[in-house]
């Protein structure tokens, strides 16, 4: 009998010669439907081969991200078999599944090419195929008789490929009347290939080498269901509409120049007021949370980067030191602030009494990224971390975790965000040798995360082996509108800069001792942070934070008085907002605050002055009807504490 | 007759051969009397010289800096003379006036040498010659009589320095037995030195070469008055007392670390808090004023340099360019954020309607300085300038230098400095080919400078030809308590940027114009205002910038949760401050209290607790008896509003 373990840590024993459709079987007949592969012992295999004796197996289905995978993959087979039957004698070169569905570079021969205009037919003839529900078949072939195959289909890049494989280590999959030299694994059948859509034709160099041949990639996407087509196809729009880049233009947030160089993002006013009051309001939590803003230079000397063990990590890959006239001396650009932090804990001697020292700074940093990688704010060359480090008594870990977890909280419930996760990267428990600090800081740390999150009810996922050397770390994953995921907040401890930099504080017995170093960013960047969530909010920023909370339309030019009048009492307030004074048609104004997508849009005319009042419409949801001015503010006041209250 | 102008315009005939004596002489006899030196047409002359027949003369005494430097210099010959007395053999290098006093450089022979202790004999003995009233004779004298002379005295030194004189072109110098080389001018006669003070002692290399030998410097300084002497070795102590870098350490401001390198601050908490709170203050003061925050990044690609043509002036003295993995790609550290501002300004179309455009930002900024002339915070190598760009039409020059000396003015009073004068620089009228811009906008600007200044009362020196290149300026020179002078804030015209950017506004008639630039900067750097602030009131901020503004000293331990109730009810008055609830007597609360320069300290104990007062003592005007606690923070605020009032 084969004995199997289910993730849930179940135990099933099965005939030997059980598959993982069998298991599934037996589990619920639903699941067997829905099974795509299954996980065995990590590694995703067919689901009708048979299961070793002993294993752990998870069966996995359209909802893992490995039947994802695995059935994008089989999809990119199915385009292969598309394509030899509309374009004969094609060349296949590779098809590999991706994030979003999967693509095949393919050599379609002298004089052809594929357009946009083509992919109708492709997908029409993909689903054809699909039809047939044919079988993913795998087969172990000998070198001989693959290289005999390619050869009579005269195709030079499977023959290349085959060159680097060893005899004896080589399968073929065949559907239908589709065979393709592939490693698999590969989903049962055809038949659960429901839509198909191409999305892109690009052309890729063979081996991503500029010398070789430029095939033509055809990216596509496949799904179960059409209407989960038409749902992707839809975030994908919503996307484009939400891009941060397109954005941030429009709100004339950022900017970038090709003079001052790619990836060093200029802030527009409207940007700036936006960033400052997000950096203000952090800077206020984090105040109220005991900590001490420090400013220091962008810059640093080789001297402080040999001490933080950065300097032998510098490559030609980073920027490059910045010399001066004197021989010898060289400044880095600093990559990251803790090793400034650190030479400040040092400047006074420190006791048990002073500790925790909260040291907080928004500091800007540049690390140098090829400019392909590039993406408005998300990838850039210099961003400001909302960074603080903490440096503690070991038994201070868990207390200092817990109030950054509150602090991480606040900030994402005042920023909306309401669906994250919480990765927690712990120390391979098999191999302790590599990591710095003692084991006793370390079970220390460890528990001091894995409870803390507990206590404060995060959804959690705990990695082995996936903590840094230097210490366990805890990283918020966080879900937007459009349901994507971002690693934003991180919080980490570490056990090696306080060594490295010999950082002490007495202890009650006089002896000096090293204290514990957590670093921690809410936000992770301002940059990436702000990207995240215009993205998240597709621009309709929280009303505290928003640059324009309201706009003050008069439906004449008589009326622009009363309304610089109800401008200066909501001003006298603390809200932010302008006046239209064009000359222009209500309806015209309404239309251009819409789309600044201003929260309050106040028209004010003959009966709005009289009354003291304004019509207040609200950006998306429309007239909210007449309303006094003290009481609009008292409104918009109460929603603001609202959001912010911790 | 002599036909002399005066500086006042005044004209005066004099016959032939009179001297810059006789002229004082026929204005006052107090004048005679305390006339050390003429001005001729720009250059310093001996008082009994006879004087051209056409010429501006300026008569100088003690209250002249051209006054002051003569009498030293002849001091420094007065010093050579007494110690020719006590060192016979000396043998003599160079001896001028420096900023304060003079310096002579001597060869006192092998086995002999000069201590602080030997002063008080040659102090002594330069009185002593002094009340000879020796006169300082001038003579012309062929350079072989003057070879002849030194030969005899074996002085290699004047050798060396007649050897590089050409014949008809030397004069000697003599007062009593003292015949020096020297191109002049001094004073009439020593009887006006009345007080000498050597001040130090150093070694110095012959002609600065440190393959030269090593000469003794003797610095000294004089005075008309032994008062005088007096009150500045007083000044001298008490500027000791403030020195920025001394109470910088002990009010935990700022620290330099070797590893993060010389000349690159590190701020501390309280620096920190401090720093922010002047950001803040100007910020505000910034927006309400019309200026827009903008944040750009702290290094920018070549590129943008070679557009600001700052590129070709990079030399080897500066920071060197940072280079990245993409061969010939390069970066610099920004030594200004005005290319920044400039491509912010290019990022969108700008019409007439929208301009002035005021970009305001605190950049932080690199300039390499040579490690012996880094000082405190005065001489750093990143600092952080409270820069704006104000992009205006040139009939707008006039009003927006208005507003920003009103701006500078503001913050002047704001942080307790009364006394400055402001420097107008305009172009040379003789020679405007070297200047960038049209005639009709220098002719705009500088009569928008001058009446500007003019119509704000300000106190000016206007300088012709020290205009820059661009544009003329407006610098505020500062005197501090210590009556030393600063030059703190900025205010510049910038023809130059918009033209080498292509900076354009859209005009009335639809014509792309240029619009005109003014650099301005009230602070100047926010690290140098620091340092100067900080040795202006000794480290006693005006309260509303004070990093503590009270500590609460309970008088026992009984009184600590009394004292922690004041503390919260002053913090929900955002009053800042802690509670001394340390186990030490009130005396000793009282004396460190003090000595951190807080400036309220409040007493708390029975009393005051019961009727829910604070015991209030002023920082330097002692006790001022108990208030209720809400009367001490309405008391409070009045000041802090009062010291910020607009």
């Amino acid at each position: 009998m084969l004995n199997i373990t289910l993730p849930d840590g179940s135990v099933r024993e099965l005939p030997v010669g059980s598959t993982g459709y069998d298991l599934a079987a037996g589990i619920s007949e639903g699941l067997a439907r829905n099974a795509l592969a299954v996980r065995v012992n990590g590694e995703i295999r067919d689901l009708h081969r048979a299961l070793p004796d002993t294993a752990t197996v998870e069966i996995l289905t359209w909802r893992d991200e490995g039947g994802k995978s695995t059935y994008w993959h089989s999809s990119a087979h199915l385009m292969a078999e598309a394509l030899e039957a509309l374009y004969p004698g094609v060349k296949l070169a590779i098809g590999p599944a991706i994030e979003n569905g999967f693509y095949y570079d393919v050599d379609l021969g002298e004089g052809r090419s594929i357009s946009s205009e083509d992919f109708p037919a492709i997908e029409k003839k993909m689903l054809e195929l699909a039809k047939n529900k044919s079988k993913y078949e795998r087969r172990e072939v000998p070198k001989a008789e693959a290289i005999a195959y390619f050869t009579e289909k005269a195709d030079p890049y499977k023959l290349e490929l085959l060159e680097n494989l060893e005899d004896g280590n080589i399968t073929f999959y065949t559907q239908g009347g589709f065979t393709d030299l592939c490693r698999g694994p590969h989903i049962p059948d055809t038949g659960t290939i429901k839509a198909a859509k191409l999305m892109n034709v690009a052309g890729a160099y063979w081996r991503g080498d500029e010398k070789n041949k430029q095939l033509t990639r055809l990216y596509g996407i496949t799904f179960p269901k059409a209407t989960e087509l038409a749902e992707y196809l839809e975030r994908l729009e919503e996307a484009k509409r939400r891009d941060h880049r397109k954005l941030g233009k429009e709100l004339k947030l950022f900017t970038f120049s090709e003079r001052v160089g790619a990836g060093l993002p200029l802030w527009l006013p409207k940007g700036t007021a936006l960033r400052e009051r997000l950096e203000q309001f952090l800077r206020k939590a984090q105040v109220k949370a005991g900590y001490l803003p420090v400013v220091t230079p962008h810059i640093g000397a080789k001297e402080l980067y040999v001490t933080s063990g950065h300097y032998e990590k510098y490559g030609a890959d980073s920027f490059q030191p910045i010399k001066t006239p004197n021989p010898g001396e060289e400044f880095f650009l600093k990559p990251m602030n803790c090793p400034h932090h650190c030479e400040i804990y040092k400047s006074e001697p420190r006791s048990y009494r002073d500790l925790p020292v909260r040291l907080a700074e928004f500091g800007t940093v540049y690390r140098y990224e090829q400019s392909g990688e590039l993406h408005g704010l998300t990838r850039v060359r210099g961003f400001t971390q909302d960074d603080a480090h903490i440096f503690c008594l070991p038994e201070q870990v868990k207390e200092e975790f817990q109030k950054v977890i509150d602090l991480v909280l606040y900030v994402f419930k005042a920023l909306g965000f309401s669906d994250f996760t919480a990765q927690i990267s712990l120390r391979d428990p098999e191999n302790t040798t590599k990591y710095i600090g003692s084991d006793k800081n370390w079970a220390l740390a460890e528990a001091a995360i894995t409870e803390s999150a507990a206590e404060k009810g995060l959804t959690t996922v705990t990695e082995l082996g996936e903590a840094a050397f230097y210490g366990p770390k805890l990283d918020f994953m966080v879900r937007d509108a459009l349901g994507r995921r971002w690693q934003l907040g991180t919080i980490q401890v570490d056990y090696n800069l306080p060594e490295r930099f010999e950082l002490e504080y007495v202890a009650p017995d006089n002896t000096k001792q090293r204290p514990v170093m957590i670093h921690r960013a809410p936000f992770g960047s301002l940059e990436r942070f702000v990207a995240v969530l215009i993205e998240h909010c597709a621009g309709n920023f929280p009303l505290w934070l928003t640059p324009e909370q309201f706009i003050i339309l008069p439906i004449s030019d008589k009326f622009i008085d009363y309304a610089k009048q109800v401008k200066a009492q909501l001003e006298a307030a603390d809200l932010r907002g302008t006046v239209d004074a064009r000359d222009e048609r209500i309806g015209r104004k309404i239309r251009d605050a819409e789309m600044s997508k201003i929260p309050y849009l106040l028209v004010v005319g003959e009966k709005e002055a009289e009354a003291g009042q304004v019509g207040v419409r609200k950006h998306g949801e429309g007239d909210l009807g007449a309303m006094n001015v003290a009481a609009f503010v008292a409104s918009v006041q109460q929603q603001m504490a609202e959001a912010m209250a911790q």
